[in-house]
């Protein structure tokens, strides 16, 4: 999973999205699972408004959370050397990947905390691994008999129990599903037919989106194919470096201003803990979001995306109302923006702020704005603060 | 699984004969995997003079190794106490019937050893579990996905290497495969749709015998079937009795002198060990094949099967000669047959002795025949001699 | 250990005797656990005439159950290659001796039903390792801790338990306890300093042996010393022998007449079953001690121990009276027996036959007798007959 | 283990100090581990100036990983029921505190790393749990068998293996053990006695302290005693404390205002992984030394400690400079230090800053400090700023 924009083109690419009445306008429509038509499908209303969402990845590469989610792929089909060496370094001889299940234990898991964490966050969806490339189902799919989290591992029902939990906090469930399953002998039946079977199709895929459908009533379904080659599509350096590096307030505001919607990725233990550097993010998050939030939930890109200066600034948008966020704090706490044009009625607040900035015409053209002065321990958060502008063009 | 005529009854009805040369005068036939069109099969020739094998009983459910074959039945389907108990006092918390599968390692498995120690014990075929009514599969099954003995559990194509085995010491290869599974989602659906779907048939029991007929090229494929209720099928009570009471003999030379096939169930343990308490049975029923199989492979029924005298003798022929077994040896050491009809050329033999027997006719009609003077150690076993009589009717 | 006479003699050099009433003319004595005092001490009157014993081998080591006892030494302290290959195909990687105590569960472990066992082999007394060169305790021993059966693994006082059971029915009870430990960092402290430090006698063995001896007042203590190179003092070959393929009978007759103690071995599970092949083979044992027992139970050996003739009879006394065991029986159905003088008053009888036998002066000298009729399936065992002799000299 | 001050002055009486030519000027001196003497030796020079260390708590608890290292005395000795429910939900049946051994395994232990990320974080020593109450050994003690790393779980030598990569790195290394275990038996039966028996320190306290020091030649031994009640003194929410909530700074500040030594608890998984969030706080807290690190390192206190005013300031010195460190940015960006008493040749810097900053004396007594105008983005951190006060009283 990529993160920021290249996660949003792509997501707007193969979401299978099952309306509700926020796309009531549209014709109703019978979508079958191929990729052509999933394609053309429409993005529901409240998706294009949430604009942050947490992605669970969670499953039996829990097991060894070691590399990836595409851990198995790494050992068993690219036969990566240090993958082999893991594995037989800290399992029993012999250890296959189905051996793998009964370790995806979940004796922690508790759906609610999850849940009043994302909200915590700021999260408006959370997307969840129904079942990953490896096949394995976080429900009790009638297909996956006794490769499933009931009848193994966790004996219990992920998806819904999650599910459950986000309705009672009106957060939006979205339903990650594999359309293909690297060792699933099925697949590989129909791969080396060209395709022209769909055992596989018929068998595993379609039986699981229904079941998906009707027994957990998501508001989106993700189908991820594999239309992209294996080791660009999983970016693991880029998840990282959410994690480790980089602010996510400056992915969240990039993938903003240009329309996108920000998905965080979250890889809980193979118990169901969600480790407490991942927590620290995402409450870091949700107290930028509880002051800085006007500027992202509903909002809409501005004419311009981001000003062609120094000072790495954003902008979006809500009707007439022109929202810019700047990253780094200009040393002579005085800001430039130089394209909103300015007028007789502008007004220019700080979110978090109450008193109104003083600002001027800048030389050039756009507003020159005086930030309050520099108060460290006052200031609401130290990466990313939002102008509010008012009566600007 | 019944012992003696019992099994033979129903195994006469449950073949799927995959005939080659020995069916030959039978006409081509294609039969569809219903239960009638199965019953109405012929059994092929090889079959009907076989009439010593060994049924070796080997999946997951020897992982508990407790109860029967029917332990997730016992456990999970009737929810019987005690079956839970033992579970709980034995796994972790928590464990279901899928979470046996890693502990089934076959480890010890030597399908050479074992293909060894059946043909000392005189069988003539060998029948493997391939699938009991768990639905694990011992051979790498396309449909059965990580529920199966190459993904999970031994990692080694069980069905294969045996018949491997086997076939180096030309000992015919049969192969059980169940009908149905107890908690397979895809059986419940159908079953729910009153039979009428047909999602299970499709999609697991075909191409699994598709399977098997076109890896292994079994010479039997027993298909069976739920016919029976679970609790009469299984008798356990019976299987423990060959094992620990009766001798084998006797049930064999009853089965046999009615045209029966006589089968011997064997448990292996998870490990692929077969017991030394097995492994003795197994040799001592060879040893005595050695001395008198001249009387049971390739015979036929006589017109009488069974003495109705004290003396528990039972008959089996081959042509004109007639094979009289009896099992206790007469006080007197003199013998008396009321069925067979003696003539001039009338000749006793006993196998194991070269001399000739002495023999009168009866006061009342058949043979009195005057047995060797008695010495234990000469003896050449101790349960059940056979008298070859030639030129009676 | 081995069996029949060989165990009998080391036997009496090892046994630390722990005398009740049955050697109350000795004068009190007390030892303490070094190597000549041990050997100078008298056996109990009971267990000389105990005759038949059960000797349980049960510790971690049945938990790879391969080898033998001596499975830590042959791997660990040898490296024998083989050793280190079977722990590495079965067990995780890394995986160390101590690792193994978990998995001895001692799960089937019912303590009445080994006693019941061994009263049926007609055992009169039962010799457990409380602990072996493992240095595992079969007991919460205070010096052992977390390396005991209390601890870990069975989490059960094994020692305590069967005593219990054994006392329940009379069987005396004996504690075999090994004097040295191959890797207890103490004992090789010790031996280090040439075994002029007794860190190890004084900080393990002294205070087991107490514990031993106050808590489960056994009827003996087996202190085993490594005064035997391990590779003769564990005859694997013959510890089998008795199992696969000697009559126990036979051992047994032997040892008695010489006026031994028999020791059957045992070897548990790491669940605690016995195995049904050892079962089997006590219970004919019991089988043949229930009609023979006479002659061996507190006897005495004879004059003569064993005829030098064809016939293999061995000898043993009671009184005045003598028993003449014989394993073959004559295909004359008459044995002759040269030692025993005959006199006036002289009588036969075989053991489990009311009637007395017919019998002459020998040609030579001794005892010509007319055995039974031989009617198989009366006759009482097939291994082994008695006959009783009155009135001889 | 408490952090701050009060860890500081139960270390003051516990550490049992293995000086070298830091202590030169102590006369030699023979300790015995009797808690009176322990607290009568000098702590080492270079302990005193150190300042900044780390507390590693790793061993057999690191297994459950639930509570604190006292999880065996709460579920055992307590008996409280959630540990125990704890246990029956995520471990085998019969499981008990042994048997979490072998699955403390350090697979992820690279100390080399651990080393680095020490030293980033300012740490001069390093302190490791080399055996608590639990009694579990992180090194192969001689009279620990198979209660020690070296022969279960890990199967290394964590004390070895730790001291040689901060050796590479000339981090100090101090060695905690307990003197006493809940649960050893020894101990136990010394108790049992009112302490007038031995058996547990000459049988385990002693010749451990002994291995400890001759193999592995600890710059510190911190002989932890139980003379705090259990519950008082681990104080779990201070630990937790310093890891979510507080800033480390602080604590560090006040425990070395008052010449302390501040010790940062860490507590890796069984698997030897520090997690990412005790990394950051690591990290963080070597950025904020790698500043203001002259204030703390090899400082004394002054002759006040804290200014009683609103601005949180705590002092240190070193000869005659004063260290000013105030955790909170007054508003007006103009600090008031009452207490220094300035001179002619008084200057006052800022770490981090280069540029001397203006003063003036203070309305009432002290120092009005001008502070750099507030860039928050220049700023070096955001937790406690320095102030180097030169040439005041």
């Amino acid at each position: 999973m990529e993160t920021g924009r290249g996660l949003f083109l792509r997501a707007a690419a193969a979401w299978l999205c099952l309306v509700g009445a926020a796309s009531a306008s549209a014709p109703p429509q019978r979508y079958t699972p191929d990729w052509p038509s999933l394609d053309a499908r429409p993005l529901p209303g409240w998706f294009d408004a949430a604009k942050v969402g947490v992605f669970v990845h969670w499953g039996v590469f829990s097991v060894p959370a070691w590399g990836s989610e595409w851990f198995w792929w790494h050992w068993r089909g690219e036969k990566q050397p240090d993958f082999d060496r893991f594995v037989q370094a800290r399992f029993p001889p012999g250890t296959s990947y189905a051996d793998f299940a009964p370790r995806f234990t979940a004796h922690d898991f508790q759906p609610r905390q999850w849940a009043r964490l994302f909200q915590q966050a700021g999260a408006r969806y959370v997307v969840l691994t129904t079942k990953h490339h490896e096949g394995f189902t976080n429900w009790g799919s009638n297909v996956s008999w006794n490769w499933n989290s009931v009848d193994t591992g966790p004996h219990r029902d992920l998806v819904g129990e999650l599910g459950d939990a986000l309705r009672e906090r009106n957060i939006h469930y979205g339903l990650y599903h594999s359309l293909f399953e690297w060792f699933n002998p099925l697949y590989l039946l129909d791969k080396k037919n060209g395709f022209k079977s769909q055992f596989f199709v018929y068998g595993k895929i379609l039986p699981e989106l229904y079941e998906l459908v009707l027994r957990y009533k998501p508001d989106l379904i993700w189908s991820d194919g594999d239309w992209e080659a294996p080791d660009t599509y999983w970016n693991s350096t880029s998840f990282l470096a959410w994690l480790y590096n980089d602010s996510p307030v400056k992915e969240l505001v990039q993938t903003v201003s240009y329309g996108g919607n920000y998905l965080l990725n979250v890889g809980p233990t193979k118990e169901g803990v969600i480790a407490p550097v991942f927590q620290e993010r995402l409450l870091a998050l949700g107290k930028w979001l509880g002051i800085n939030g006007e500027a992202i939930y509903e909002s809409k890109p501005w004419r311009i995306q981001k000003e062609n200066c120094t000072c790495s600034t954003w902008y979006t948008s809500k009707g007439a109302t022109v929202y810019a966020i700047f990253l780094t704090w200009p040393e002579s706490s005085v800001l430039i923006l130089p394209s909103p044009v300015s007028s007789a009625t502008t007004k220019v607040t700080m979110l978090g702020f109450s008193e109104p900035l003083k600002w001027q015409v800048a030389p050039d053209k756009g507003l020159k704005i005086m930030l309050p002065s520099a108060v460290p321990s006052l200031l609401p958060l130290q990466h990313g603060w939002t102008l509010k502008l008012v009566g600007v063009a």
